[in-house]
């Protein structure tokens, strides 16, 4: 069994493929030839989430949609001492998840063709982020 | 480590009770007293969820609910070019999520008497779908 | 490997922090120097999720962020005959879904400061709930 901390630099509010960061950080993957793999962000305001790799619209139009369903400035909302964009993010941390199992196939991730890992950074001034890797088989 | 591969065969949009066809499609799953299983697709307009797996009309307000909160045809998508039913299938896949994992007791799933794993469909012509399925114990 | 079944006392419609109920569940935890923990909940109308686990008005606002994006009485419901809080129930349930999964660092989870495990109760009288808890490494 295998594991790694990751600390994943700054990123602006949005969604960003993290695919390749996250395979190079644990190089023993490719001794594994079938296993299990997963990723986990520890905190409560950023997610990870697997979907389309190729096109960065698609990841420009999460950040539309999930701006849209979880609304800021909801007068409803108790807590809001961190900003409009603090309770938003832990409702939209909680529906995208935090953590993420890929099976392992041949010492590497059994993604299928279009599929990418994503950061889901869901403040407007997240700060670092901190992953842990952890692959056995 | 039990890893298997299955083509679930085209299905409509909608969600789909696949719980049999995955026990079916891992025999070794009853050589395992106590472990893990994970199914992973390995696509990014369809998804994998564990929800009620009696009443087929839970299924249908599955579909109508999701194709209500995530709108076709919503001007503010970039990513338009497969169709209307294409940047809604991403943004739902990833709210229900690309696996499911299922605890293994006694050669057995462990799901709960009203659990069952669902396929859920989100594009009108979606085909083919891959899953990955693996246990260990 | 380990495994235990976990049963939850009822708790009322809303999100509650169970981290420690879990924990004390497992013993066997703190023999894991680097491992995974998977926290599986046998039902289809509350969930489990990771998030803020200090204020209690997070936990507040999330309660009241779901009631209003999954509404009850909608007329296009086919699935009501167990009451108007039921579908909603197993859409939320699917939302945030049926397990979490956390590393093992030396014999701890590997949890943020500021992460718990949360018990998403759906139903208004959704009574006991029973989990199961797996860990290995």
């Amino acid at each position: 069994m295998y594991q790694q901390s990751l600390q994943l630099k700054a990123r602006s509010r949005g969604f960003h493929l993290i695919t390749t960061e996250v395979i190079q950080a644990l190089p023993q993957l490719n001794q594994i030839r079938v296993g299990m793999c997963q990723v986990f962000i520890q905190h409560t305001s950023a997610s990870l989430t697997i979907n389309e790799n190729a096109d960065p619209t698609v990841r420009k139009d999460f950040e539309m949609y999930f701006s849209k369903a979880v609304p800021e400035n909801d007068p409803d909302y108790l807590h809001d001492d961190e900003g409009a964009d603090d309770m938003p993010a832990h409702l939209k941390a909680a529906m995208l998840g935090s953590s993420v199992m890929i099976p392992i196939l041949n010492g590497r991730l059994a993604l299928g063709m279009w599929q990418g890992i994503y950061l889901c950074e869901h403040r407007n001034y997240g700060g670092t982020r901190n992953l842990i890797i952890t692959a056995w088989g």
